[in-house]
């Protein structure tokens, strides 16, 4: 029987039996797999770690898009950093005259995304207001005059091609590349696995914008609890308020199977051992005067 | 090398490694482990099913005991079906003046914990207002004369012996042991794996009760996305507000890793496709007007 396992830490993983391969490949940067598997449907894993499934991708790629955009309530222009399946450009683009900008260093990711995982960017690739970019997203954000209002940082984990993604240098030029009260939204981790790295990147994002936290979603195949996303921005957009938000995605005729405008809110409610890695440091009981 | 696979679902698992076999036994109702992980410290599973594990049990308990305590906010009598581990009894306790009773039919469950699990009770079984009872939570709530604030069906999933406490009949005999404006709480399932399990036993809740719904807790090892526990009961508690409900936490000098007044609120936004389980079925779009 073959079998992926994703062990990336310590003594434990999760194991899918592969019911059939339906591509493995060593490109340029990484190892890509595809394979089918019962309780999950299609599965893209990179250098090891599952990307994506067909039953839960729609959790993350939702949240990580609808959030940042709904949250600024005015976006036009979008920069994505990864994101080579499709998902995120997808999911940006179902908000009216909003114009995506994808940039993937690995052009195998997007045409294996095309061709076996067809229902992730379901046609987004062709969208008149997708612009795909085959290149290195740190020196896009490095050497562009472009501004954009959401940057969204759809990277694999911090091993890899995209372990600058985590650092400083990226960082800043993203704040760069944003214009004023733009968002920067990032794939931070797991708590409960890597509480360190989630901390150190939020350090250096409250020290290049006004506001930096966390909001959490739970995807089944990013096992570990919940992952969190980084936000930042200089304007205070979160958590928000649930009917302004819920009227900004009602203009845009959203519909959605796990974000909603009041899940948009409360992923922002974090646990104090989350609130930790956030560098606030305060429990609730001693913020709540403020709540 | 031993390794434990939890393998409850088509094609698909987690694996940990057994770093030390700390206590095996088929008890008369099933097959109890306990071992150490690197990653998760001591673990507890039942008839091959993670029960909870040293890290992460923290979530599942804060969760299930103080949301319904604190959503009531004058409870002083709280019944727990199975818990023998006593992480429920133990959560509970840390109220002021309330006094639980645990019924557990397996007493080796309770004795294994109290040997190899001693962190989850943390001394709860000795404490003067915990009432232990061995025996069938069924024929308890089906006999006892006494009344409860609240009861929390701390049960396995419905298979082997915890099969009945997902049933009509059980529902029943709890809402009769509730005072006028109890709680009653369940471990509902996972509602990414377990959805017809969790929308047969919501309707059956709302069958009994006049407010009945689900909210999300999300535990590391408990795998597929958040845990959904059923929320019942004839008074409209929920979601609340956080101010009331970090009021109440700070008069009993709660301190707590997970749970807060903003997560207590947050576990009831349901995601879309949860929603859809408790059986309102309708989507955000349409609630709004209510919101």
């Amino acid at each position: 029987m073959l079998s992926f396992t994703e062990a990336i830490h310590d003594g434990w993983g999760q194991v899918f039996r592969v019911d059939r391969l339906v591509h493995y490949e060593k490109t340029e940067h990484q190892e890509l797999v595809v394979f089918d598997n019962a309780s999950f449907g299609r599965v893209l894993a990179l250098d090891g770690i599952v990307q994506l499934t067909e039953r839960d991708h729609h959790v993350y790629h939702e949240m990580i898009a609808h959030v940042p955009i709904l949250a600024h309530g005015a976006v036009r222009e979008v920069l994505v950093i990864g994101g080579g399946d499709g998902g995120v450009l997808r999911e940006a683009l179902r908000h009216e005259d909003v114009r995506v900008t994808l940039v993937e260093i690995d052009a195998r990711v997007i045409e294996t995304a095309r061709t076996h995982l067809p229902f992730v960017s379901a046609g987004a690739f062709d969208h008149p207001l997708a612009e795909i970019v085959v290149g290195d997203g740190l020196a896009y954000v490095r050497d562009t005059d472009r501004r954009y209002d959401v940057i969204v940082v759809d990277s694999t984990d911090p091993v890899g091609p995209a372990a600058a993604l985590f650092g400083e240098g990226f960082y800043r030029d993203c704040a760069r590349c944003l214009v004023p009260g733009g968002v920067l939204v990032t794939q931070a981790g797991v708590p409960f696995f890597q509480g360190d790295q989630v901390a150190a990147a939020q350090a250096l994002l409250g020290s290049l914008f006004e506001h930096a936290t966390l909001y959490l979603a739970s995807v089944p195949t990013y096992t570990g609890g919940p992952i969190a996303l980084g936000f930042a921005s200089n304007a205070d957009l979160v958590p928000g308020d649930v009917r302004t938000i819920a009227s900004r995605a009602r203009a845009t005729g959203l519909a959605t199977r796990y974000w909603a405008p009041d899940v948009h809110v409360g992923a922002f409610a974090l646990p104090p051992e989350v609130r930790r890695l956030v560098g606030a440091g305060r429990a609730w009981a001693e913020t709540d005067d403020q709540q």
